[in-house]
Parts: C-alpha cells; structure tokens; sequence
C-alpha cells in the first residue's frame, strides 16, 4: 500500500493554485509576501518559496524581479474553458462500441490528419535506441529467462517501475505490481476484478470512450460524474452520487484526463481517495498521461494517497516512451491477487522482449532527457494548434487549456452539430473525435477532440482552417 | 472460409487407421494387397500407395521387403491407454482457479522437477536466431510502423501465418486472422465472442484446466463430453447432447489434447464440424500442438473442414518457436470482427517487437528445420519417459501414447489417490498436474498428467521413480 503526505509546501501551493483557478488570484494580482505569509501562516520561509517555485513551474505565476510574484495573465489566446457539463446521474447500460469503431475506424490511415488519432506523432519516441537495447538484453538473457516469462512480468522492469514511483514519492508494493500488455489490459483486468456484470461504474463526464468500451465488454452499466474541465471531478457530485447510488467503482484519470485534459490538484486527489474509502468503492486510476506534464513536476497519482490499498492504479509506457510494445502495469492494491490471477487467465504473461527492451532502455538512461524533449514538444504543439483554432474557429468555441497531454476539447457554439463536421472532415481525410464517443448517452453533440500530439506542419494547419471554417458555417446556419 | 476435402487417399488411410485403433486390424496383421485393394474399394494404385505411407508415417504399420504393409506390433512398452470418462453430463458452474492457482502455483520454480509444468524444455528452441532475427527487424522499420500497431496484428505476419496454412491445404481469408497475445488470449477473446453470461461450453473429459478458468472468467457453465483418449471426443455422446442440451459453443482441442494426447482422425474432425454446423453450434478449436506431429504430416485442424465460418482456430508460435514471446493468433471465421473489437478493448493491440521477430525468423528461414529437431527431441523424451513409467509404476496403471505434443495422461490403479501423491511430491520438489485439474466436478481422482517436454535427465529419472514407487505404495494400500 502506498501513502504520501502532502508537503506543507505542496498543500500550500495547491491552495493558492485553487485561488487562482477559481479567480480569488486575478492575472496581475501580487501573491503576499513572503514575509507577510509567514506571519498570516507560521509557515518557514523555505516552504513559501517552494510552493511560489512550483506555482511559476506550473505556468501561474512569474517572478518579477525586485517586486516579488505576480499571477500571470492569461495568455491573450486562452477562450474560455468549456462548461461544466451536467450529467443526467441516470444508470446507463453501455452500447457505445458500434460507435467508436465506426467513427474511428479509418482515423489511422497513413494519409489521413490524425486529429481525432488518440496517439502523439512516432517521430518523438527512441525506437532506435529502444531496439538496440532490447537486441542487448535479448543477446544477454538464456532460454529459461524468456520462456519462463511470470505472469506478474519481468523482475527487472519492475524494479525500475517502483524506482520511478518512489522517487515521486508514491510507493508501491512489490507484489502489487503485474506487467499488462498495455495501460488497456490492466485497466481492463483491474475493472473486471472489482465487477460482476450488471454492476454500476462510476465514469467522468465526458469519458474516454475506451472506458466506456470496457464497461460494455463486461456487461456493466455507466453514471456519470460531473467534472469539470480545469480540475477534474467535483467531489461534491461524487459525494452525493455515491450517497444515493450503489457503485461497485470508480474508473477515473484524475491527471490529464482524456479528453478534457483536467487536472485534480493533490488536495483533491487526496480528499478523493478518502471519500471513496469511506464507500468502500476500489477506484481504478487511468494514469497514462501523467509523464507529459508541461510543469515542472509530475503531478501525483491518486495511488500516492491510498491508505486501504483500494486504488487500483494502472499505467504504461505506451505514451511517454515506447508506443507498439505494448509495455503497461497494474498496482491493484489489495486486489492484485485477483488481477494477477485474472491476467494469467486472460493471456498467461505479457511477452518478455519489449519488457527486456525498455527495461534495458530504463538502465542505460536516457529517459528523462527523452521526456524533456517530448514534454517540451507537445507544449509547443498545444500553443501553435491553440493559436490557429483562435484564430479560425467561430466566436463562442471554447476550448481546454490542459497543463499535460496532447488533446484539446472544445465546445463549438450552439447550433453547431460536431459530429456533422466530423462527417465532412472525414470525406477530406481529416479525422476528428466527435463528442458523443465520450458519453454513454451521447450528449456532447457540439464538442470535438483534437488530438495535437503531431507536429502543427502545413496539413494540421490547413485542417484547422478548414475545421473552423466548417464550425463558423455551422455556426451562422445553426443561429440563423 | 477455409474448406478442405479430404483426399482419397486420406479417407482410406483414416479408415485403416480406425480398424488398427480399434483392433479389427491387430499386430503382425497383413495389410490387403494393392491388387486386392484396388478390386474391393476401385480405388487407384496411387491412391493405395499413399495411403500406406501415410499409415507407414504414422508408425502403425511397417513395409516389408517383397512382402507387403504389416500392422506394427505394439511397443513391448505400450500399456493400456487410460479409459474413456463417463462423464455426468450435468451442467456445472466452474469454480476451478483457486485449485488450478493452489496446485501449480509453484510448479515454475527452478529447482522444481517440471514434471507437472505445462511447458516444455527452454533449450529447445532457437532463442538466439529469434533475437537476432528481432534486432533486425526493428533496425529496418520507421517510427510509424512500430508505434501504429494495428489491432489485426503486422501484415508480413499474418501473412507468413496464413501461408503455413495454405501449405498444409487449409486456407484462411485474410481477414479473419488476428494477432494475439499468445493462444490464451485468442481462446478468451473468441469465447466471449460466441458467448453471454450463463451460457453453457461443451468440453472435452479430461478438459484443460485453462478452458475451465476461461470459462469461470466470464461466468459460464460447463458440461463435458465423453472424449476417447485415443481418438478424442466421442461424435455420439456429443450428437445427444446437442439434442437435449442448449449449447453456446464447443471448445475442443481435437489435435493432441490436453491432457490425453488424444488425436481425432482427419474424417472425424470433418463430421464434428459437420455436426455443430447441423446444430449452428461455434467451435472453438485449441490447435497449439499441432506442429508437434511425430508422424509426417501435420494433423489438419477441424477448420480445414469449416465450410460456414464455425470454427474459431486458435493456435500461437508459444509451442513450436518462440515461448514468451505472446505471439498466437485467432483465424475466427465468421465472428472475426466481433473477435477483432473484442481484442481492441481489452489490450488494443499486441506488441510489435515480437511479431516482427517471429516474421524475420520466418522470412530467414530455419523453422522447418527446427521443427524436426524439436519433434524428434519430445518423440524420444516420450519414449524415454514411456520406459521409466513402464518400469517403475504399479500393475494396473494406464497411459496414453500420444501421437505428438509433450504429455502422458496415467491412470493410476484403483485406491490410489493422485492428489495425495501430488502434495507428497511438491513437498521433494517434484511437480505433477493432478487429475482434478481437468474436470469442473473434480473427477479423475486417480489421474496425473506428466510432461515429457523436458530431457530425461537423472533428476527426471529419480522423480519418475520416485512417484512409480509412491504409487505402489498407494495402490497397495488402497486395495488392501
């Protein structure tokens, strides 16, 4: 079971971080002084001075020199963020499958703008240096050591898993940890072993739809949860929901959340996974986006501050380094008997030469210099692609400005039928991810995923322009 | 759809076959001459000639000089084969993981005598070709080839697996081949393909635990079939079945069954298709073993005689090439896309490195070669362990002489208690797979499987002494 307190100086942050999302902080506004906060707060001047460090890494506020921190203005290109949508806390069974393989179907064909893709551009991996470290292990290892591949996977990987958990701060059993083919397999067996079908899941508002799909494979019925696009489920809503509702789990990604992108800052995090221990509801913690954050620190996983081993938390490697080798992991808490079982049930083991090859990748290092780059390469798309949408989109789109990731969600102005234009973007070969994939009800109607993990190159451009033509056509017609 | 029909010379030999297993035909018996043949059945020269090298590659009869074709005396080492199960019929909901998880879960250390492993020896597989032929493979592809893995699986994959096929007369579309993580994986996700929860399996008697367990994962019923252990699963007893019984599916392993070894004649498997297509029953056929023949041919798989996309054959390179390695298939006929969306929701993918490795391995060349190696190595560890058996277990005790594969079933005399001995031996290190492993209701008491894939070396000598004498001791006990 793993556990994290908060440092004084990241609760610290965290809350004047609250402050300035919720607009008690304005762009401009001189955050106290350090002297005046430590007399108001009996904090040590080192704890302000980290928590102000952290606020100016995550891109809140900037020093000026000479005359202390400053809430920093919204960049003159942020749009508003996308309402809060308001689930209808109806009990739905899931039959969303037919439409995502119809909608996405076609969206990986080589000469079609990935927009609606969900995988950022190969070009910011190291396959190269990936390959020769799997051709070295494999070369190193004797036959026992690949056939008799455990189903919990490769000792070494996980060693270097738990290594990189703990020095954020999250620490994680060593036999909680199972090796899945993929963040998709894990999340897949850690829901079956929380569920029997016909249970309810508690999902966000929108979901990923992948979700949704796992939910339908199983026989399980969705609620949805209200959550807000900048931090994430309103724990009030859970709250109540939970009161009135019998659920047999959550599945949420509280970092990054696809598709808003949302954020739950630690606090929320926190006072999350202790509601949910006081249900008694497993929450299972999609996190694989938790690596492309664009602030200086990982942000923490909801795992960090699970006290009764109830969170079941799965990640990959997938997005943050080795995208094909199906590399993920599981640290399913008290259930990790269950999900190991279940693995070995479903697929045996995970197969042993990607494991070899970014464990191999992990000791030669390298890594975090490579996420630097990717870090600093998705930030850039993000601005350029939310610079066109500014300037090509209709007046009243909003749009995510997430802090991590490679989407964007915006919310076209009413009228507008998102999956209309979806429609006619894919007959020019530009894909789009509509929003109803992201609902088991279908609503998100004028909402569109943009997938902005690719270089913003002439073709994206074009796309946009033609997007936001599109949305303004539909826009005027729609109002008229 | 694949469809074959047998050739003449197929049918004759399948029919021979049948009398010899059935004794019609007994040792030192004379085949009739072609001539006489020829009158009797109007069947050619060639066809006959065939025939009886079929029959000669079997290892049922012999050529003798100027004399003709003889029925081969059995090995002076061949006991009885172990008797047919009668099983109860009963639907039974299947709760078999706790034990399957208690009696192996440790069967995999390395200083276990693997005698009750379901996998055979490492070193008999070219594990430094595969990672040489991987390192390869990844050199030459882009970042997009690697990262944009497609449900399906990699084409030149896929189409080196459909080749293999087509080499052995059975030819699968293109677009029912899917890519998996090891058989297991396909064997599940085509299960859920045909099934609901609730719904009722037909397997075999004995059945391999792991269709059990598939089975209890998505809460199913089993109702076994009476299966020879010779011959496989007993048309008859399945045809009342299927008349009183609503079934989902059947999931067979009609080529060298686990545990029995059991090999159903090429006739037989074309009238089980037959039969389930009358009943529009799915088969899900296990295949895995199939290349572990000891005669020349491989055995056709029952979805050589698929003629209305039935059969769901699943098979993988975990047997014949490359443990670990996760790479199996599904060639799911007619429920290939419900088989393709259902492995896209629960792993999205399987990982690249290894198919590409696989592929390589193919493209170069080598696997023939390594496949008579590897038979004759496990024909010669069967003989070598048949012998030990013979000498050092009670009077009383049966086996199977599997024609191909990597397991002896014994039955063990009345009064004997095989799991009893299987807790003696765990206790010296020494593995065995009890009986109970291979029925929902915990039938074959006295019943072990033993796996010969393993150089019969002075440990497995002493381990196989050690349990004859065991069972001795067992078997007097329990008759006294």
């Amino acid at each position: 079971m793993s556990s994290v307190r908060l440092t004084r100086y990241q609760q610290l942050a965290d809350e004047l971080a609250g402050s300035i999302h919720s607009g008690v902080l304005r762009p401009g506004d001189r955050l106290p002084s350090v002297r005046d906060l430590r007399r108001q707060r009996g904090v040590s001047p080192s704890t302000i001075f980290h928590a102000y460090a952290a606020l100016e890494s995550q891109g809140l506020v900037e020093a000026r020199a000479r005359s202390g921190y400053f809430v920093r203005a919204r960049s003159p290109l942020t749009r508003l963020a996308p309402e809060t949508a308001q689930p209808s806390g109806r009990v739905t069974p899931v039959a969303i499958s037919e439409l995502v393989f119809e909608l996405l179907g076609s969206t990986r064909d080589a000469d079609v703008v990935p927009l609606g893709s969900a995988f950022p551009a190969p070009a910011l991996f190291p396959f190269d240096a990936l390959a020769r470290a799997g051709a070295r292990a494999m070369r190193r290892l004797g036959p026992a050591q690949i056939s008799g591949a455990l189903t919990a996977g490769d000792d070494s990987l996980r060693a270097h898993v738990r290594r990189r958990y703990a020095l954020n701060g999250v620490s994680l059993r060593a036999d909680e940890l199972i090796v899945t083919n993929g963040a998709m397999e894990a999340l897949n067996l850690c829901l079956q072993a929380v569920t029997r079908p016909g249970d309810v899941v508690v999902v966000e508002s929108p979901t990923f739809y992948a979700a949704l799909q796992a939910l339908e494979r199983l026989h399980l019925k969705a609620v949805e949860v209200e959550t807000d696009p900048i931090e994430g489920v309103r724990l009030d809503a859970l709250e109540a929901l939970l009161k009135r509702q019998k659920v047999a789990a959550c599945w949420f990604m509280p970092t990054f959340q696809n598709p808003l992108g949302a954020l739950m800052p630690n606090a929320s995090k926190q006072q999350l996974v202790q509601l949910l221990a006081r249900h008694g509801v497993p929450l299972i913690e999609d996190d694989v986006y938790a690596e492309l954050h664009f602030g200086a620190r990982r942000p923490l996983p909801a795992k960090a501050f699970d006290q009764d081993g109830l969170v079941l938390h799965c990640s990959s490697f997938s997005k943050s380094l080795a995208p094909g080798y199906r590399v993920g992991w599981a640290a399913a808490g008290r259930f990790a008997r269950d999900v190991e079982r279940l693995k070995m049930m479903m697929s045996l083991a995970s197969s042993i030469p990607p494991q070899l090859a970014v464990s191999e990748y992990l000791v030669q290092g390298g890594f975090d210099r490579h996420l630097r780059n990717l870090r600093g390469a998705l930030e850039s798309q993000h601005l350029a692609a939310r610079a066109l949408i500014e300037r090509y989109f209709p007046k009243g789109t909003r749009m995510t400005k997430p802090q991590g990731g490679y989407f964007v969600w915006l919310e076209l102005p009413k009228g507008v039928d998102a999956l209309d234009i979806h429609h006619q973007a894919m007959a020019r070969s530009i894909s789009t991810a509509p929003g109803v994939l992201f609902s088991a009800d279908r609503r998100f109607t004028r909402h569109l995923r943009l997938n902005v993990g690719h270089p913003v190159n002439a073709q994206v451009k074009s796309a946009l322009k033609w997007l936001g033509t599109m949305a303004k056509a539909h826009s005027a017609t729609g109002s008229a």
